[in-house]
C-alpha cells in the first residue's frame, strides 16, 4: 500500500480533530483511501498547548508556512484561516512545488480561489476546499461531479449555522436578537465578535465558492448585496408565521449565461418549500439544475467534527490520486470578467409602525399606487385610536427599481415611525 | 484536448435522452470533463424507431454484446436493463478488455455487483452506477466521496418515486391504492405492471446498493425484508395525519460492524422529521453519520433527464481519468458473508376492525398485557352499537419477538374482522 505523508498547518478544534481521526480511525481511513495516510508533520502558533492528542510521535513544525518546504510533506492541510498572510504564503507555496492542498478556508477561497486554481492546474496538483463550504454536506463535491453535467440555473442555501440558529431560538421562543446572540455566544454557537456571521460576510463567501463552480466563473464578489440578520425584529418572525412563511438568512445566486446575481439577505420563505424546514444550526443547499429538477442537501453547517470529516474526505480524495479541477473546469476556462445580472421580479414583505388614525393608511396606499405597486395584502391590528401599530403589506412581484421608489418615498413619509423592514417572499 | 469514445447500449427514454445531451450540450459536457466527449457507437434492439435525436452520423453496431468489442469504443453506457442476459455479458465482456461500464442498471449492479467490481479492479478500469440509485441525487457518489471518512451508523431512503407518488396522492386526495395506481399508470409515473416498484423489489435493489458503500460489505438481500404498499389503506394514511405521522415506503438498513439490518416497509414518519415531508415524485435518502451528524440528500428519482444527468456525470468521472472504487474501497476488502444484524427497538402503530360490543377491548388488551407490550395509546371511535370500528393501537418500544407475539395472536383472534395492520413509527 502506498503512503501519502501529510502535513497539518493549524490546530484549532477542527485541525485537532482531524489528528485525531487520523490516529484513532487510521483503518478506516486507510481503506477508504487505498493507501496509508501518514501524518508527517503539524505546526501552529503554540506548540504547548494540550489538544486531547498524543503529539509525542509528530514532527512539529516552527512557523507553519515552513510545513511545504518539507521533504516529507506530500500534502498540506491548511487550517490556520485568514485570506491572506500565513495561509496564504503557505498554500501558494506547496502548490508550487506540486503538493496538494486541503483547506477549510473559505475567506482565501473567495478571494484567492482562481489563482490558487491556475496554480495548482500548472503544478499538476488539487486543492481540496469541502470543508470551506457547509461542513460536512458534500456540496462542492456533488458541484464539482454528481450533477457535473446538468447546468445550474440558481443555488439557495442557508450557509451560516449561527445565523440560522439565532432565527430559529427567536422563532420559538419569542425573545430578541441581542437575547439569542448573547446566549448563542455564551454556548459557543457564536463567536465573540459575530460580526463575521451576523452580517452574512461568511455566508456570502460561501456563496461565491459555490457559485464559481455551478456557473464556471471565477469566484468574486463584485456586485454581492449582503444584509445579515441584525435588523430582524421578533414582530416580523411572528408575522412570517402567521402569513405562512418562515424568516432564513438566504445566499442566492442565479447566473443566465450573461449576468450575476448574488445575494445574501433575510427572506421570507414560504413554509411549502422544504428549506424553510431547516432549523437550528443546520445548513442547507438548494440547486435549481436544468435537467434534474431542483436538488436539496442538509446536514450540519459547522462543529469540528462535521467539519474534519470533510476534511478528511479532501485527503482521501487525494491519496486516491485523483486531482479534480477546483471550480469544476479549467481554470483556464472560469468566466472573469462576469457583469451584473439583472435581478427577478419577486413578492416583498413590507413592515411599519403607524400612529393608528384616520387617513394614514390612505397617505400610504397612495405611494404603492403612484408607483403602480399593486398590495396584495395589508394587515393593521387596530388596537386604540392613536396608538402606534404596526402595519404588514406583502405585494405582487415586482421589480427593484419600483420596489425601491416606494421604499425611498416610504423612508422619507411622516407617516412612518420607524424605518421599513422589507424582505423578499421566496 | 483528449477524446474518449462513448458506446451506448440500450436507447430508451434513458439512453435516448443522454445522446441527445452528448449531441446538444456537447461545449459545456467536454468542458467539465475535459476531454471530447465522442459519441461513437450506439445499439438497441430496434434501428429503426425514431428515438428524438438525429442517428445518422453514428455508427449503429447489431447485437449490444458487441459494442464491447469495438475498438472504436473506450467506455461502454448500459443503459439495457435487467439483471443478466446481455446487459451483463456486455458488461462483463468491457470490463475484461479495461473499458469502463457506466450503468443504471440496479438489479444487475445488486446481484452481480462484487464479480463486476472485481473485474473492473483486476483490469483497471471503474463502473458508474449514480444512476441506478435515486436518479439526479448524488447519492453515490456522496457515499464514496464527500462522506467517505465518516462511518456511517445507518441509511434511510425514499428510494421509489411510484411509491412516493402513489402514497401522496392517496393522503391528499383520500382515494384508493388501486384508484390511485390506475392514475399513475395512465400519467406514466407506474409501469402496467407496477409489481417491482409497488411490491419494494426496487427500493430493495436500490437499497443493496448503498448498504455495500456505506459498509463496505458486497451488496446482498440475504435476509432483506420487504413489504411494499399494496396493503396501505386509506384509512391508516389518515389516521397516521391525526396522530401526527406520514406512511412513507422506507427503504432501511444498519450495520454494526457484526450484524446487518437491511428491510423495505411501508413506515409511520412523525412530521418532525424532514423525510416525512418528502412528497411526490421525489427521493430521498438521510445518512445517520457517526462524525457528521445527520445528512439528507433530495431530489428526483426517476425520469429521463434526472436519469441521464447521473450517466452524464458518471461519464464525465470516467472522461476526467479517474477510477473510483465501485463500493468505496477495494472489492478484495469488501466483507463477504455477513449476518443478520438485530432489529432495534421501535413504537408500532397496529389497527384493526372490530364489532363495537362490551368487552372486545378488554379481550384484545389483554392479548398485549399477556406479552408485555405496553399500550402508549388506544384509539376507538364508537359509531353505532354492533357496527364495525377501526381500532388504532399505538406501542410503546418494544423488540421484534414480542411484537409477532402479540400479532400471531391478535391474527388469531375472532374479535378480529380483518388482518391486523401494522407499521413501524419512526
Amino acid at each position: 500500500m502506498e503512503s501519502i505523508n501529510i502535513g497539518i498547518a493549524g490546530l484549532g478544534t477542527v485541525g485537532a480533530e482531524v489528528v485525531k481521526q487520523l490516529q484513532i480511525n487510521a483503518n478506516y481511513l486507510n481503506k477508504k483511501a487505498g493507501a496509508k495516510l501518514n501524518l508527517a508533520a503539524i505546526s501552529a502558533r503554540n506548540k504547548s498547548n494540550d489538544r486531547g492528542f498524543d503529539a509525542s510521535n509528530l514532527i512539529w513544525i516552527e512557523g507553519a508556512e515552513n510545513l511545504a518546504v518539507q521533504k516529507e510533506v506530500d500534502l498540506v492541510v491548511e487550517l490556520i484561516g485568514g485570506a491572506d498572510g500565513t495561509a496564504l504564503n503557505l498554500c501558494k507555496s506547496a502548490l508550487k512545488k506540486g503538493k496538494s492542498i486541503v483547506t477549510a478556508n473559505k475567506a482565501m477561497m473567495s478571494k484567492h480561489g482562481y489563482d490558487l486554481a491556475l496554480l495548482a492546474e500548472e503544478n499538476q496538483c488539487s486543492i481540496g476546499f469541502e470543508a470551506s463550504v457547509a461542513g460536512c454536506i458534500p456540496i462542492i463535491k456533488s458541484l464539482r461531479d454528481g450533477l457535473s453535467a446538468t447546468k445550474i440555473n440558481s443555488i439557495s442555501g442557508i450557509l451560516n449555522g449561527t445565523c440560522n440558529y439565532i432565527l430559529t431560538e427567536m422563532r420559538e421562543t419569542g425573545r430578541s436578537f441581542d437575547d439569542v446572540l448573547k446566549e448563542a455566544q455564551s454556548k459557543g454557537y457564536a463567536e465573540a465578535d459575530p460580526t463575521f456571521d451576523v452580517d452574512g460576510i461568511d455566508a456570502a463567501q460561501k456563496l461565491t465558492l459555490l457559485t464559481a463552480i455551478a456557473f464556471g466563473i471565477s469566484p468574486n464578489d463584485k456586485n454581492l448585496n449582503i444584509s445579515g440578520i441584525r435588523d430582524v425584529d421578533v414582530i416580523d418572525i411572528l408575522f412570517a408565521e402567521e402569513l405562512g412563511y418562515r424568516i432564513k438568512l438566504l445566499a442566492a445566486s442565479k447566473f443566465d449565461g450573461d449576468g450575476l446575481v448574488q445575494e445574501v439577505s433575510p427572506c421570507m420563505i414560504s413554509l411549502d418549500k422544504q428549506i424553510s424546514k431547516v432549523e437550528g444550526v443546520l445548513n442547507a443547499v438548494e440547486l435549481n439544475t436544468q435537467l434534474a429538477g431542483s436538488v436539496m442537501l442538509t446536514g450540519f453547517g459547522a462543529g469540528a467534527e462535521p467539519t474534519a470529516t470533510a476534511v478528511l474526505s479532501d485527503i482521501i480524495t487525494v491519496a486516491q490520486g485523483k486531482a479534480p479541477n477546483s471550480f469544476g473546469c479549467s481554470a483556464r476556462d472560469l468566466i472573469a470578467n462576469i457583469k451584473e445580472g439583472k435581478q427577478d421580479k419577486h413578492r416583498f414583505y413590507i413592515r411599519f409602525n403607524v400612529i393608528d388614525k384616520s387617513g394614514v393608511l390612505a397617505n400610504i396606499t397612495e405611494i404603492f399606487r403612484k408607483y403602480g405597486l399593486s398590495i396584495e395584502s395589508l394587515l393593521q391590528r387596530g388596537r386604540n385610536p392613536n396608538e402606534e401599530v404596526p402595519v404588514v403589506i406583502t405585494t405582487h412581484e415586482t421589480g427593484n427599481v419600483t420596489l425601491m421608489s416606494v421604499m425611498n418615498e416610504l423612508n422619507a413619509s411622516k407617516e412612518l415611525l420607524n424605518k421599513p423592514v422589507c424582505m423578499k417572499i421566496i
